[in-house]
């Protein structure tokens, strides 16, 4: 099978139609039936499969970079009656169980990615429901900040997948309903029980969508609405100058092997072990917001962090078997920290915050990645700041600790605050929540940390020295390739999240986890099961009523 | 196969000696290994089934109702060298899906217990590991406040189910290793990844476990350390007086019928629906701490709610097939309230303490039992304060809006504070998360909440007329009932815990729905699969690489 890009642009968008006036961005939603990533289905009543949603990933990350003067956006659609019906039930019928779990993870990232815009680069979203809204169309209305739903005396906002297909809506439904707006739990009940869903006056007094429009107040309610959203928004405006163009990756894909400008990720399919490096910057970079915008995609922390967005994705949907990462990196520390303390110093200004972001998005997106990571920390590597955030995002990390050319970590203050994880709180923070006194005496601590220092102040886990380095490693990979995927995937998804929770690792955590399970029991995907016999004219799910 | 029945006494116990010694309780782990609950597995090295978790769930209640002068309980084991090799990997082979996630979630509601003795009732437990402490042998020891380990060289805890079995820790292993002990993620993922675990030194300094004692100074460290502890306790003492006896309730089963002498329960196979009714006292109920000591375990609310709870764990191990509770009251609110006020007031009663606290777990249960659960407040019901808790913890509630002979509702102090949710809130707070301020004001309602006032304050669904009535009641279960076990399963476990998530909500959430996915792969439980092979000498797992 072809393997599936993360790779778009407006341009070449088949899906959504971009439109741009002041303040204010459109995201129209328009499905090409025929246009689906692969045969088999058709995508029907704006349902879309993974490839819409690229697209429109794609479009809210250039919303943030490309278009500094967009202060709220609107999502809709332009079918007749037609918000979204969700994500196309036939393509998930026929998708493998790893496919509809990576398809679910990423359109939950991109969900969650338009709630971040939201938080905290002052892009106001609002959903206008024009007609029809269902299962994930409903939860990407779900994920803007407030929902309009048009007064048709027919249209009404559903989630449908436990009366229909017998899963769970798996796009964050559930969660936000309950968490983030806040319906009463018997309402919600009644709500995900009715494949109709709820319209009207009851749909705004249980809380599903926060008003109304009659079709011929569209412009007054609708457009009335985004001109507020957007004078509260701190996004610069016009004065804030042109953004930066979201520039192609070209990386080179040969074999297996991709080289990206400064990542490059190497597979050793025998092994199941994927090997990325991440290259500090060779030359000198931007020191002001004004060069950075110069430098544009350039730049190398945002180019390096959109080079591994790519890797990761490609290896998720892409590389199943592949089990572990191997993280390592290269280059001049000094070159790195440099770059921390602009991005620090500048960090109000709206590109270098969307910067900051997109770092903290890409680290949450290998956090969230199911599959073992493993950081090797040896001389000429350069885990510096932002780039030792993947040495406490790893499973594990080992520091080779040679006392001729030892290799050195630094901290920065990129480790002190602006990279949090989806739990809300730092990798250092969760790191040391045994003893949290540890974050403020490890930020505090000047210079590198050789390698005893950095075993000693908890940075790293094991310190081997160079008789034992190579036995030490090569055990700890073998030992870990061997191990049941299935059973690593639920464990990491535990230990990685330890502390306080929020919606995110609820959506992640608890949400994906039921939802993984249906996925699997034959009352859903079985030959009688609701997800398979679903259109199929006539027939009917047949359950094993044993509840669990 | 025969039914599975909770209710034992330490005259019976199999599996464990009861010691009593003043302020020191001893739980001797010695299980039988012929003397499983079913046939085909051996309890061999204290490896346990759901029989050794009914006997030590026993236990702990007896310590608590039925020894006040306990403060502090030891839990160790009689075998030599052998502390427990925990949850029996034959008997899970054998067992269906079903029965794996009922016994995972019963031994994790008894080590909750555990802990819920510690946090409210001031009972101290200390794991004296003399020997292997292994997976489920290692969550026990996990649920005590403090844990010591042999270091006789050999001994080491561990959770050896990912590198042997395939499967996760099921008794909350993983959360209770990085959110309660708070170990460090890294060495975490390496602990759960070593099949012989961690001893000595550095299974102190990473966490793991508390100290360690040779043998040859046991009662040294152990004796001196459980004195300390129960010393810190707040229980009575001796001179709090005797306990009262937990008598056997002595049910009256006659096909689907099962009376208790205040809940019913009638089982409706062919709709899968059980109809469980739960009267109030008919007569007089005792005023004081002393008198109701003196009623002891026919105190009507400590009576019903253990009834309650054995229904409970009948219908969730015993009838699977059952999907729906139904639930009723019926009897005089009078005097339902008139016990709330005696358990208010006299909360801090040792005795009384108890009580509240095994209210609130038995509604717990409720919470965490796996099928839908509805509520009829119809005329003569009796849905007053802590009986309320039964409507505010089902899915839906259907009040009949009778206007001639219409039933009330009533709140009372008890669903103001001492019965919390697993989320650390209680069912008030969690319903009217969107408007907090509601939860004093329904509590400051004085009298009975008619169906208008009732429904209109948010503390039920809906109030159909006498016209509307049947026919919603009807139509809401025959739609109910005809939806997919497994999405309804789901659905129910996010819906019902918003807000705040805990150790315990984490690991009735997460942590279980990962068990339950990997419970069902192939990589676990098929012919190749890795719970399957164990101890089959020469054969290894084979396992599907495909990372998902």
């Amino acid at each position: 099978m072809e393997p599936i890009r993360f790779e778009t642009h407006p341009d070449r968008y088949k899906h959504w139609k971009l439109e741009f006036d002041g303040a204010v961005a459109r995201l129209n939603m328009m499905v090409a039936e025929d246009g689906g990533l692969h045969d088999g289905y058709k995508l029907k009543l704006n349902s879309y499969d993974l490839g819409v949603d690229i697209e429109l990933a794609d479009a809210v990350e250039r919303i943030r970079f490309e278009h500094p003067e967009v202060r709220a956006v609107l999502v809709t659609s332009l079918l007749d009656r037609i918000f979204c019906a969700g994500a196309n039930i036939f393509m998930l019928g026929q998708s493998s169980h790893g496919f509809k779990v990576n398809f679910c993870k990423f359109t939950n990232e991109t969900r969650l990615a338009i709630e971040d815009a939201s938080e905290n680069s002052g892009l106001k979203f609002l959903a206008a429901l024009n007609g029809t809204c269902a299962g994930g169309g409903y939860e990407l209305a779900l994920a803007c900040d407030e929902i309009y739903l048009v007064d048709d005396g027919n249209s009404a906002v559903s989630l449908p997948e436990v009366p229909l297909l017998g899963v769970l809506p798996g796009t964050g439904g559930l969660t936000r309903v309950t968490d983030k707006r806040k319906v009463r739990r018997d309402h919600a009940d009644f709500f995900s029980t009715v494949a109709d869903g709820i319209k009207g006056e009851r749909a705004v007094k249980w809380g599903f969508v926060d008003g109304l429009y009659p079709n011929s107040k569209y412009e007054e309610v609708v457009g009335k609405r985004l001109q507020e959203l957007a004078a509260r928004s701190d996004r610069p405006g016009p004065e804030g100058g042109p953004g930066i163009a979201l520039e192609p990756l070209e990386p080179r894909r040969d074999g297996d092997q991709t080289r990206y400008r400064y990542v490059t990720m190497s597979l050793d399919r025998a092994r199941r072990i994927a090997r990325v490096n991440v290259a500090a910057p060779e030359s000198e970079q931007p020191t002001t917001p004004e060069a950075i915008r110069e430098a544009g995609a350039d730049f190398w922390v945002l180019r390096a962090f959109r080079e591994l967005n790519d890797a990761l994705l490609d290896l998720r949907i892409n590389e199943g078997e592949i089990g572990t990462i191997v993280l390592t990196t290269g280059g001049d520390a000094e070159k790195v920290l440099a770059v921390d303390r602009i991005l620090t110093q500048h960090a109000d200004h709206w590109l270098v915050r969307e910067i900051i972001h997109y770092i903290k998005r890409t680290l949450k997106r290998l956090d969230l990645t199911a599959k073992s990571i493993i950081a090797l920390i040896e001389p000429g590597s350069c885990f510096a700041g932002t780039l030792f955030e993947l040495a406490l995002a790893a499973d594990r990390s080992y520091m080779l600790d040679d006392p001729d050319k030892g290799p050195s970590v630094w901290l920065s203050s990129m480790n002190g605050g602006p990279l949090k994880m989806s739990n809300g709180l730092t990798r250092l923070e969760t790191r040391f929540l045994a003893d949290p006194g540890r974050v403020e005496k490890v930020l505090e601590h000047d210079g590198p940390f050789d390698p005893i220092e950095a075993e000693e102040a908890g940075l790293v886990t094991f310190a081997p020295d160079d008789i034992d380095w190579e036995d030490d490693v090569r055990l700890g990979l073998e030992e870990r390739v061997a191990l049941s995927p299935d059973a690593l995937t639920g464990m990491e998804a535990n230990l990685r999240f330890a502390g306080p929770e929020t919606l995110e690792t609820k959506i992640f955590g608890r949400l994906t986890a039921w939802q993984n399970w249906i996925f699997q029991r034959p009352n859903a995907v079985g030959e009688k099961g609701a997800l398979k016999v679903y259109g199929n004219a006539g027939m009917r799910p047949e359950f094993d009523w044993r509840r669990t």
